[in-house]
Parts: structure tokens; sequence; C-alpha cells
């Protein structure tokens, strides 16, 4: 399914939502690697998160497995 | 084969009757991941679900391996 | 390359001839895993598999290294 | 890149002589996967390997790394 | 998501300021890789990494999970 | 970002330059695998590399992580 960066997509609109509210997330990727911070912009091909450190990763959208709000 | 988000279509609406019908699912990842839970939601990037701890999980379709509903 | 949910392909026509035969199948994902039992139906997303015990399995196109029929 | 099952491309071309020639080969799978046996068919989603043993695979395009055919 | 090689998009531009800035970065790979040096140039299909030695390594845009720049 | 086999492009023509000038190349790929050898064709779909046994292996575009050089 060739996925589309259409901001009335309930799915785009969630990310929004984790950038507006700065929630702390936990991004899995195709390659195994877990990265933890928060969401701080998505465009259509990237997301950034920003961990602790204010170290920010840009990390691709091919490579997103899953991302975990944190309650 | 390019997807598609059409829900005439047997694979969409039978994830549509797993959301309503909300049954226990179990979802395999590429990455290896293995997520169990409720489906909640669907859209063309992405799948929601939900675990006993009404934790969610936003996946994306292009992680995909296979959803398998628990008899 | 894109690939095509054309029923005139062989591709497509051989995996419609299993369903019929209800043959037993070995189906290999990129996950590594590897389902057994009879494909039941197809369509331009998923292929389902049904085990000996009527558990049945939803696999995404995506997720697809190889089926083997059983002899 | 997308790719294309376009009969005049070196790619396409070669695997129809290897059809042809009946020659062995080593397919490998980014499932890490290696299959060997001569290729029997190719259509625009899949190849077909059969092996020593008359059993056939059909092999997704996608899940394609590698093939070497035996000198 | 169908990525696109849009100069206004923040993820290509953010690539192209570590191009000029020669900005240590780290580049993680889909296939485990990870790759330290500087980004040198950006086409629609690869990256391409410098590291101290001088090496250049060509990197294909689908085998990428996250970019970083060392602070 | 689906690629594209535009000869314009600077990461095709480094491969041209690279078929051309016969080099010693590593290319690796998503399974894993590392080839070395010297690249003698490439199109829309492939790769072709050659190694030191006149071994000739067609690669997958889709298959690649990154290719380098030798210096």
């Amino acid at each position: 399914m060739k996925s589309d960066f259409d901001v009335a997509l309930p799915s785009i609109k969630q990310l929004q939502t984790l950038i507006k509210e700065g929630k702390q997330v936990e991004v899995k990727l195709l390659s195994g690697d877990l990265l933890n911070g928060k969401l701080v912009w998505q465009d259509k091909n990237c997301l950034c998160v920003m961990d602790a450190n204010n170290q920010s990763t840009t990390v691709w959208r091919q490579a997103l497995a899953y991302i975990k709000s944190k309650n």
C-alpha cells in the first residue's frame, strides 16, 4: 500500500498531536533500533526524534515499524 | 504489488470486522516484533493495536508480516 | 518491480489453483516465519493461510519470500 | 527505483536465457534463504525455481537479493 | 509512503545543510550497518558518505534507517 | 522515494564510471551479503558484479545497501 502524507489521515494527525503535545514516544525501526524521545517534526519522507540529551535523529518513514506513546 | 486501501477488498474488510468485534489478534512485524491486543483503527498508512493495559501502538502497514485472530 | 494483481499472470493463477485444489503449501516470509497450511483466499494486499487446526493467518504480500507447494 | 518487467531489459533477458538453457542457478533472498535449481518461468511478480527433486518454489521478486548462474 | 526528492522538503533541506556545513553524521542502514563521516552529495536515489580516510560510500536511500548529526 | 534510472543522475553516472574504469567495488546488500568485484553492467532493475574468478552475480537494486569503490 503506497501511503500518503495527507494531513487528514488519522495516522498523520496522530503524529501531529504527538509533536504539539511533546509526548514521550518509543519509535521502533525495521533495523531493530528503538529510539526514545519526543517527535519534533514530520514531513513526507521523515520524522525527527529528539532524545533527553537534545540529540535529534532523522528517521526515514520507510524504516518505521511502530510508534508507541508513553502513557 | 502496490496495495490499496480499498474498503471493498477482503483484507481491508477483514480488519474492519476485527475492529468492530474487538477480537484479540496477534500482529507479526517484519522487524520480528509480535504485538498482542485488539485492533482499534486502520487508515491508509497504519493500524492501531491496543494491548491489555490500554497501551496503544501505531503500526506502519509496510511493517506487517501477518495478522492472526485468536480463536 | 511494482507487481500486479492481474488474474492473467501465471503467479496469480498458480495461487488461484492452489486455493481451488486445497494443496498444502509452505509460505516463507521476509520476517523469517514459515507458515504451513492451505491457501484459502488472495486479494491485492494479502493471502490467507489456514493451518491444520483451522487457525487462519492473513499474510501481507509485501512480506512474501516464497511459496512451495508440497508434492 | 520501481523496476519494470520489460522484456528488452538486460536483466529480464538474462533470466529468459537462464530459463531456456536450463542452467543451474543460486537464488539468494532477502530473508536469507538460498535456493538452488533451475529457473522455469518468470512473470511480473515472481520467478519459479525447480530443484533437483523437481520441487518447485515460487519466489516473489521483492524478495530477490541476487542470482548467480553456476559456471 | 512514496517519498519525494523535493528540495523544499525539510528532510531534503536538512541533508543539504549537513552537506554544506560538513558536519559529522552517523548513518544507520536497514542492513544494520552504521557509517560515520560527512555527507558529500545526495540525489534522488543515493547519499554519499565520506569517512575520515577519504573513503566514500554511496548509500541507497531505500536502505536508510536514520541519520544523526553529531553535536 | 521512488528512484529513477535517469542517466543524468550522479548516482547512475557514478556506477557508469565504475563500470568503464573497471574499478574494484564492495557491494553490501540488505540481506547482509557483501560482494567484491567489478561492476560489468547496470539496468533499471539490476547490477552485475564480476568477481576475481569471473563468476558474475546479478544483484537486484532493491537489495542494495551501499557500494564502496576501493581506493
